[in-house]
């Protein structure tokens, strides 16, 4: 398993960050990675995660899998056939790929089986409790409203940080992540001193006009 | 383009086609490729197309890719990463994988933009007919209920495929092909002699005992 | 069948419009109806229209029907139900609530047979021209950009009009309405000059501050 | 609130149980109802639930409301509408109308604040414990490929039974229904026994030849 405190950058389906231009972000995590001992995860498309995980040492997670067997499942994959193509993990209910209940539930259970590691997203606390039943490895937080956008969850909802691992915890002892708007090592320090694990992060490293300045500056907030 | 006519292999996500199997297949779709001299397409998913397509002197399509931009969208795929990891073209609309036609007229749009070749699945007559407007490159009929069952379209509906002519015909001058249950050279021959340029096919050569028998069979009916 | 031209005013689900408002914007369709003589028809959510047809003489569609029959469908209705409980007709494929063309089609076959009136939305003139194909009474379509707009198609894209009449007249004769921040007569008079027979409405006369007076100006433009 | 323990039958859209049909099934219900002097909860469409709810004296929930406010959404209801057209409260995340767990939870918190019965379906325990998180009124636990069946949960699966109790109370006082094969007393007896406070039928008492006699059969399982 991984470190703990941790990053995962959420490359999206940003242009900065997909297909040919993926190696570049690469490139500079895994220099980051190297140079200040810290994890940092990627969460990749599925086509730039089996063509790249062989080329980095860098953990890759997928960002959405489905949660279907072997069968007539056509345009679809499942766990096996991600772990087989490189994936370490996957996120699991993003935000802007939200799942039901019931494929959540299959996705997490599928994960432990094949010791794949599983970090389902929640909007809220009472959500991130709910889904702390499932046991994943890592409950992942954030607010949709402040994703992607200038204020970051630990600036605008502190509490809500607060209530995420009050909720999770009191269900079962899981890793906790915050993510929404996260910019700089300020946001990453309060999360931190709030009781998160680490922070998942998208346009504001990807966006960044120096996006290893940028990691760099996340990764001072969590020494 | 590809030459015509034609046979597309669906390997759709059976444990027989995926992952660390699905170079199997290629090797015989290779073979008889090659021995045969005829047109054998691959459409697979996302990261076994990735891993294999430069392995492989295959033609090789996804089976889905979503009508999205660059952008935030976790857990999606383009069709401009998909270019650039190798695919050649896409299957839309499958039986499976089903989409809106504000979807499907945008992938078509995006494909022909791209050079990219569209295959658009039409469940009936009129739905192929419907599609045609939107100018695919292929339009594949398969009518659902044959889908992986053991009569094949050619036997139990020559009248469908010889109606879904008649209306892409009417609208557009489109290349047919049609699927569902095609098992051997018989259904094949006899769904070309209706005017069909090519066949759609999934667990006929995918779960067959001997799938280079069962591919090489399906080729004597296209000569 | 309904006078051409027409206006259908979609109620969606606004405060001003839905569940006990949804009489009072009936009072005003059935005055103007009455007083002026034009076709008005209002596409309403299930439980309004059930609770309200019997006492309006003002014809009544549904903003959504599912493409089921009877059975194992929990939380669906279908067009038997909503025959049986005064629905006229049915809005197919709504910009908010897109289906796809297989569901498309078996909507536009069961209104047929049941002698009710299908009105399916389109997005462009490609996708109009596609689904005249699937012949339904009419085709309505709106740009999604300027949905719920202050511009109106007529004015940003009166050949966004033109191009979808030649399209859908191209492959059949039907009746096309245009729709998407139509306000005034001006709008309604440029769509109808440029070939629409009618138009559909919401936030124009639903959110407006004078719904009675609204709507008589669009009638206007009919004349 | 209503009495427990107690019976929701589920109409689902059986031809039987929806449009003109719908009254005999309520007749049945409310005679049983009256004179057995148990609680029956009869889970409606929304057409039929708003056009028969003033009619009987028994207490009707819809199967399916969507998570949303009032807006443009065309082709939705909310929770609003549906109490002001006469739902008591409503299912949630049936088996056949899945949902993410950000909408049960709007869903949940809606319901709550609306002072309408919440009734949240799940497809094993593990998702059971999930919900009761979010604290609705009701969890009905239903293993899916036993829906429709003709053995019931209480005779295939008791171990699910218990097992779904000890998840629910380990997280929150909730009580539990259980569904899916329900067809006679003894599987209404033994569902009780094991700590459920009711039971989820529908096929059982719809489907049945006599509908009268089956629902009081079911009843003396609850006595």
């Amino acid at each position: 398993m991984w470190k703990i405190p941790m990053i995962i950058v959420n490359f999206k389906l940003y242009r900065q960050s997909s297909g040919i231009n993926a190696p570049l972000l690469l490139d500079i995590i895994q220099k980051v990675r190297e140079e200040r001992g810290v994890e940092i995860v990627a969460a990749l498309n599925s086509m730039d995660l089996t063509a790249l995980h062989e080329k980095y040492n860098v953990p890759m997670i997928l960002q959405h899998v489905d949660a279907v067997d072997f069968g007539a499942h056509t345009g679809k994959l499942n766990l096996v056939v991600a772990k087989e193509r490189g994936a370490e993990g996957l996120l699991i209910n993003h935000s802007e790929r939200r799942l039901t209940i019931a494929d959540i539930d299959i996705l997490i259970s599928q994960a432990r089986k094949m010791n794949m590691v599983s970090v389902v997203c929640a909007n809220n606390p009472r959500v991130s409790g709910a889904l702390a039943f499932l046991a994943p490895d890592f409950i992942a937080m954030e607010p949709p409203e402040l994703i992607g956008g200038d204020i970051s969850v630990s600036k605008a909802r502190p509490e809500t940080i607060t209530e995420t691992i009050e909720a999770v915890k009191s269900v079962r002892d899981i890793s906790v992540l915050v993510g929404a708007g996260i910019k700089n090592r300020e946001d990453v320090k309060r999360a931190i001193e709030l009781g998160a694990q680490g922070v998942l992060i998208a346009s504001g490293v990807v966006k960044a006009k120096d996006p290893y300045g940028a990691l760099n500056d996340l990764v001072e907030g969590m020494i």
